[in-house]
C-alpha cells in the first residue's frame, strides 16, 4: 500500500494539460488561460477627468476667481478646442482633459452662472486628473498563462480589447460504473440491487472542477461489456471507472481491460475510506479506477480526481485545500490508513472553526457524507487526542463538491 | 445616502425566488432545490455484507471450526438458499446476507480449501453486517427545499432513486451598458472612448452566482436607445444597467426609463467605490443601476448583485462571506463612506491571513482589482489603525468572482 501523497504525485506526473482552444471572452470564465493576455490598448487612453467639474488652468483657479465656460466635454465627446487663459470647460468623469487644462475644479467647489464659473476652493495642479496609462499600457501582460480566470479577469481582458481568449480545453472525463447489482435512477432495480449514484455524483464533481463529464452506460460485471465501454471512452482525456477495483473474486475491470492494451499501475492506497484504486493507461487514455462504494469513491475523487482535473485543465494540481479547525470531540488513535472523518464544521466561541465527526463513520453512509461539511484528516498512526485539539480538515462546501 | 446594509435589505426585500423547473438529476448541481427529495427506496434494501468473506452462523464460527461452503453470493446475485448448521456462503461487499447467517467471517480470518472454510478468528454476532436502512429509509427527507445542491447531494438523490429534480429556475439577469464612449472589445473605439468591460465581467459574475446572463447591446447615451433596450429586457428576472447613474448632466438612464413605467427608488449609498446606484422597478422587472466605473460596478455587484441572484435563485441572500485577517499595513482614518480597500491576502507567520491594501486605491484601476485577493472592509468613520490590527475582509477568490 502506498500513501495518499505518493498516489497523487504518480497520478499528476502522468497527466498534462489539454491543448488550447479559442473561446469568446465570456466563455473564458473559470477556465485556465493558455496564452497570456497582453493589452491592446492603453488605459486610460489619454489624461481623463476623475470627477465631474471643470477643466481649468490651476494657476488661475484660485478661490474667488471667475472663469469663462467655453465648452463642454461629456465622456465620449471630447472638447475640440483647448482651454486658454481665463477659460474653463465643463467636464465629466472619464472625459478627456482638453489641451491647456492641467487640473479639474470639482463641481462642488464651483458656482456656475451665466456662462461663467466662480472658484470657491483653490485647485491644485494635476488634481483629479487620471494620467494616460494609469491602469495599464499597450503591450503590458495583464493576465499570465496558467491563471484560472475570475469575473474580474474577464473584465480586465475586455478592457484590454480582447474579444477572444485562448484557454485550455475543458478536460473530458469518461465515467463508467460497473456492476450487475446497480441500476440507473428510475430504472427497474434488480433483486438485491441498488441504485447507481457514483457516476451522477462524479459528473457533478467533474463539472465543479471545470471538467466536461461523459457518463457512459453502466457496464455489467462482464469482461466484454467493460471492454466495449472502455473503447467508447478512448476519446476522453481520462477514464474513471467505479467498482470492480477491490481484490475480491469479482474484480473484472483489470482483467477486462488487459486485452484492450491496458497497462496496469495498480496499487492499493493506505487510506480510509478508499484503499482499492486502479491507476493505469488504456492506450493513450489514463484510467483511474475508483472503489464502488459511493462514499469511498467521492473521498478518493476529492483526493485524486479533482487534482487530476486541475492538471488536465492547465493548473499544476495538488492536494485539496485544507484549513485548521479544533476537534469537536475526542478522536481515537488511528491505524496505518490515512483517515477522512466525515464531520460538521461550525464556528466556535472564539471564532475558530470546530470540526465534529459524525458518531458513525461507516463508509456506506451517503446521507452522512452529504450532511458533512468537512473531512477531518487523520494521518497514519495519529495518536488519540482530546476535544479541542487542532486538526487539519478539507472543507467540503467549497467548489460545490 | 443610506448604508450598504440598508441598501441590500431593500433590494432583497423586493425580490423573490423564481418558480421551479424540472431538470435531469445532473442538471441539479449547484442549483437550489425547490421541493424536498424524499427517498423512494430503503438503503441498504436488506442486510448486506460490509466486507468480502463468508456469511456464517456466529455461534458456530469459533476459532478452529470448519464450515461447508454451500454457495456464493456476488453483489447483485443473492444466494437462493439459506445458511444451515455447519454451513457458510461466500459473500462480497454489498451482497445480501442469506437467511440463517448472522455474521460475516472476514476473508482474512478464514482459510478456504476443498469446499470448506476454516475459521482462524472467532466471529462476533452481527459483525460486518450493514443493517437494512442503515443509510436511509423509504419516505425519509434526504434533502430539504432551499438547499444548494453539491456533488454529494446529487449522489444521494441518485441513490434515493430520483432521475429528476425540482429546482428554482436560474434567474435571467439582463445586462445593459450605457454610454457613447464605450465600444465592444474588438469593435472600433470612438475618439476619447474606451472598451466596454462591465457587461462581460458582470456576465461572468452572474454565471459564478448560478444566474443566466443576457448581455444586451450597448445603449448609447440617448433616451430612446436606453428605453428600447429596457423593453427588450422585460423578460428578465432582474435588469442591471451600468453607467448613467451618477448625478451629472448626462444621466439619462433614469429619465429614459420613466416613460416605460419605471418606478424609481433612487438612492446614493454611503460606500466607496460606488455611491451612485439606482434601484427601482420597470413594470414587473426589478432594475439595479450600477456605476459605470468598472471597479465600482464590480464592488457594488459583490455587495448587491450576488445577494440578489441568491435571493432570486431560492436562497435567502445576504452579505458576502467575510473572514478575519490582520492588516498588512497601517490603515488611515475613514470618512463617512463604507470603504472597500483592494488588497492581497497572504498567510502570516502564525498562520493567520494578512490583508495588505494596494498603495493606490484609485477606483479606475481594473488591473489592481483583478490582482486583488480580498476587499478590506472599513466602516464609516473607522479610526486609523496600525499594521497587525484585525480587519474584516471579503475574500475574492471564492466563487470565481
Amino acid at each position: 500500500m502506498i500513501s495518499v501523497e505518493e498516489a497523487r504525485s504518480r497520478i499528476l506526473a502522468a497527466l498534462s494539460a489539454t491543448p488550447a482552444e479559442t473561446v469568446p471572452l465570456a466563455g473564458g470564465w473559470n477556465r485556465i488561460l493558455a496564452r497570456p493576455v497582453l493589452s491592446r490598448v492603453t488605459q486610460p487612453p489619454a489624461d481623463v477627468s476623475a470627477m465631474d467639474g471643470y477643466a481649468v488652468r490651476a494657476a488661475e483657479a484660485v478661490e474667488g476667481a471667475s472663469l469663462a465656460v467655453v465648452g463642454s466635454a461629456p465622456a465620449g465627446h471630447p472638447f475640440a478646442g483647448s482651454v486658454g487663459p481665463g477659460e474653463a470647460v465643463r467636464i465629466f468623469t472619464g472625459s478627456l482633459v482638453p489641451p491647456g487644462a492641467d487640473a479639474i475644479l470639482l463641481q462642488e467647489d464651483a458656482e456656475a452662472a451665466e456662462g461663467r464659473v466662480r472658484v470657491t476652493e483653490t485647485v491644485r495642479q494635476g488634481r483629479w486628473i487620471r494620467r494616460r496609462g494609469l491602469d495599464f499600457a499597450e503591450g503590458e501582460e495583464l493576465l499570465p498563462a496558467g491563471r484560472r480566470l475570475t469575473a474580474r479577469d474577464i473584465g480586465l481582458a475586455a478592457a484590454a480589447n480582447h474579444p477572444w481568449l485562448a484557454v485550455h480545453r475543458a478536460p473530458r472525463i469518461g465515467l463508467l460504473a460497473t456492476g450487475d447489482e446497480i441500476a440507473l435512477p428510475g430504472d427497474p432495480i434488480p433483486p438485491g440491487g441498488i441504485v447507481s449514484s457514483n457516476t451522477h455524483a462524479l459528473a457533478a464533481l467533474v463539472r465543479a472542477g471545470g471538467g466536461d463529464p461523459l457518463v457512459l452506460p453502466i457496464a455489467p460485471d462482464d469482461s466484454r461489456a467493460i471492454a466495449e465501454a472502455a473503447v467508447a471512452a478512448r476519446a476522453c482525456d481520462l477514464l474513471v471507472t467505479t467498482g470492480g477495483a477491490s481484490v475480491g473474486d469479482h474484480d473484472l475491470v483489470q482483467a477486462a481491460l488487459g486485452p484492450q492494451g491496458f497497462e496496469l499501475d495498480f496499487w492499493q492506497i493506505a487510506m480510509r475510506p478508499g484503499k482499492p484504486l486502479i491507476w493505469g493507461r488504456l492506450g493513450a487514455t489514463p484510467v483511474l479506477g475508483l472503489p464502488g462504494n459511493p462514499v469511498s469513491a467521492l473521498v478518493c475523487a476529492v483526493q485524486f480526481l479533482t487534482p487530476a482535473i486541475e492538471r488536465l485543465s492547465g493548473l499544476p494540481g495538488g492536494p485539496p485545500r485544507t484549513l485548521r479547525a479544533l476537534a469537536g470531540a475526542p478522536l481515537a488513535e488511528n491505524d496505518r490508513r490515512f483517515d477522512h472523518l466525515r464531520a460538521t464544521l461550525a464556528e466556535g466561541a472564539d471564532g475558530q472553526p470546530v470540526a465534529t465527526p459524525f458518531p458513525v463513520q461507516d463508509s456506506s453512509m451517503l446521507k452522512v457524507l452529504s450532511r458533512a461539511e468537512a473531512l477531518i484528516l487523520r494521518a497514519p498512526r495519529a495518536p488519540a487526542v482530546p476535544a479541542g485539539t487542532p486538526v487539519e480538515v478539507i472543507p467540503l462546501g467549497d467548489l460545490g463538491i
